[in-house]
């Protein structure tokens, strides 16, 4: 998408893909919201603005959010209506228990917002949307498992819109986070989803079991997660896992309409159909407690653990082919010999 | 589709698209509905028909139907145990009160014909399948939507199998029309969905937020309903919204074929099968009152009042850009100075 | 898939294709399920086997599973945790009464060996996976539709996963029979499904009314069971009634690469996982009662007695042009003179 002062297109902020330009307002940038607004709105019909108006390429740890950072979340808030989050935690952007008490903390602001109209996940690593949850982590506080449920119902039956654009690997927990958004559009060439739970000798407890079912049935569902295996963005838009499969190059445009469309609309109406169309195709706290309940108790199996102590010398949690190809490795985990 | 007199092989009436033929039997026809019958069978069995029957095409201005026409739906009942209702209400097919009334009225009728085994609903508008309600003249009448809620409902559990074919725009109520039919195939080079009412500053009330979760999934109906855009019929198909989407130039022929096929079927089997089938994913009368019940409301809402007052001026229920691409045009309905 | 002794690429007998080479372990063979099983696993990961270990291809006549084969299902457990099962009753795999009594059988058995994780049904038959329910003899022994509607519940809830993989036409019970497997994977080339039950005066009785809606959606479910038409592969792959479409000559690779690898996974997280996922999209016994109690009646009526009279001389139960192409023919048993 090419930005440029005067040509009056821009993405004025809200997305930070690579190739995005950001709004600069001067000097008068982030002391009023206001302007700004007024600005985007005016870029975005294609009207010309001022000269004395920079937009320039800012490189991404440049880049400010309009409230403080958590350390793992860079929340942009430059387009009124607008939340774009992008989740960063080096070096795979895995879930750690700390991921989810941000995330949790995030929510709290989001719902407090009350101009907030739509939310954008996004990830700042091209190769991970988000790896996985850190097990051994998770296991020593099983209390974020509770605030992941509340998470997932937080997010879902919030009144903001949210909308997961997924570029790279999204396994585990990362396919329960993007299940539990609203609508997902993934990159054709790099997004992969998957849950690796019964390859690591566990059960997918963060929702993947109760949201898999109503959206691509109850076959694919198991397919999905008893073969524990990476899917490809088509497959996933094939079985109804995601909304659509878009190319990696034109994924940024279409998530950026959309948005805005989204956010030119009234927050009332958006809160009132979602709530409607949340009457159908919802876990329950019930039901998703359920799962959690089963989690726990697997980490203990033995099977379960042999499998996870051959993960340590193979590269997990680390850049390495096994978190790339995470899928096709799963089943040497069961091998005596492996 | 070729039709001549004596090749044996014709439309027989029931669906008057605009290269079909209809079977004229002389002074005979209207007088003997048995007579028709076994001359449809016969034709339909590729044998050959008397050269005296003739087939011509018949202008559509001069067709009849077998019953008195309601002022915006032709009925033709030519072929027994086929209904097939084209609506026409100029300019651009739209949904007034008294098109409800008469919808009703039809069900009524259909419901009296113990012959009746299959209904299609098609459009004598190339580009407008249904245009949308009139949403300020069903503000002035509020009862038409009750009237509506129970038409959804009748058509829906009626022992008659009801196929929409569906070329040019269906938006609104008019995808509301469609999502009730059992069945819906749809012209891929013309055919359009939507429900623009977001855009509005309105939620939908008579269906859509109660049919699509069922169809499509929450994701996907999110999307649907949230936007308010315009989606073609490859996107309706892949979203499962409708059965099928078809080269336009196929469609007639595809939908004859099936709805004969249907209607050498036995009404008790088909009455008993869509039945049990109806035990799952059919709306309740309860279900689709909530959607009714916030809709009225909404007309009250000041911000859905202001896009509302600027839709007066740019072409709202006429031939226009602005009905032509719906969709296209909702955002610029909520910036301050559109 | 190529397979010659040392190349160390085998299927490994669980999957009865044409081409499978079956691994012969001398006369260790049957004596040592350990003994194989170290094989199947060495051979699966690429190493070399020992020369002195045959890889023979084996007539299908000479073939031998583990357990004394049912007169119809032969069923192979050569790998362990795999049992395939290979439907055969000449000449076009139609399912009578025995065949039920059977099938419950060999689900008794399976359900009582621990170490089964997986079961995959197949033909041997390359035009017909199950051709349909022999009705006649059905009618007279009407307590096999409620070992039927047992068998249904049992294979979907069993701890074991069912995977049909399917060349050839399932129509009728065949098709309520892959409905009823946990996964469903098509040749595209030859798989066609259809319940022709309508098109012979009847109801189908034995699940497809509970379990298609819920796959595939109500409208898509209606058309399916109302025009009673045969489907190809790749439309029941559009319409979410099998997980996958896949090109014959990759049927055989795809689900044994499948299988392997759930069989590879732990049978306890197999099972839990499963009963999860069950939570949603499974039919209920009395749902299943429901159409059960529906079909015997129909049997009776007039109009189904005249259509199921006529099929007597037209090639019903015998290879056939009305069995290869059922669908087509459908129609044609309404016709008064036909």
């Amino acid at each position: 998408m090419e930005s440029s002062p005067g040509n009056g297109h821009v993405t004025c902020g809200p997305l930070l893909g690579e190739n995005d330009y950001v709004l600069t307002v001067g000097r008068t940038f982030g002391r009023s919201i206001r302007r700004a607004d007024a600005l985007c709105r005016r870029a975005s019909r294609g009207l010309q603005i001022a000269p004395q108006i920079g937009l320039k390429r800012v490189p991404h740890a440049h880049r400010r959010s309009a409230m403080p950072d958590s350390s793992q979340f860079n929340t942009n808030r430059t387009c009124p209506g607008l939340w774009t989050v992008t989740f960063s935690n080096p070096p795979i952007n895995i879930f750690a228990p700390t991921t989810i008490v941000e995330l949790g903390a995030l929510m709290t602001d989001l719902e407090a917002d009350p101009s907030a109209k739509v939310v954008v996940f996004q990830s700042a690593n091209p190769d991970f949307f988000i790896a996985h949850l850190d097990v051994s982590k998770a296991a020593e506080r099983p209390e974020v498992l509770g605030l992941w449920r509340d998470f997932v119902l937080r997010v879902s039956s919030a009144p903001v819109v949210s909308i997961a654009k997924i570029r790279g690997r999204t396994r585990g927990i990362g396919n329960e986070f993007v299940l539990a958004c609203d609508m997902r559009f993934a990159g054709r060439q790099s997004a992969l989803f998957g849950n690796p739970e019964l390859g690591v000798g566990l059960v997918p407890g963060g929702g993947a079991l109760e949201w898999l079912p109503r959206l691509v049935g109850r076959s694919r569902a198991l397919e999905i997660v008893l073969s524990g295996d990476d899917f490809d963005a088509d497959i996933a838009e094939r079985y109804g896992w995601v909304n659509r499969a878009l190319d990696d190059y034109d994924l940024d445009s279409f998530v950026d309409a959309l948005v805005r469309r989204l956010a030119s609309f009234d927050r009332e109406a958006l809160a009132a159909a979602k709530a409607q169309i949340n009457r159908f195709g919802m876990p329950t706290a019930t039901e998703l407690q359920s799962s959690n309940d089963l989690f726990f108790p697997t980490l203990a199996w033995p099977s379960a653990q042999a499998r996870r102590a051959k993960l340590r010398d193979i590269g997990y949690g680390v850049p390495s082919d096994f978190e790339l190809n995470f899928g096709r490795h799963l089943p040497a985990l069961g091998r005596a010999d492996a």
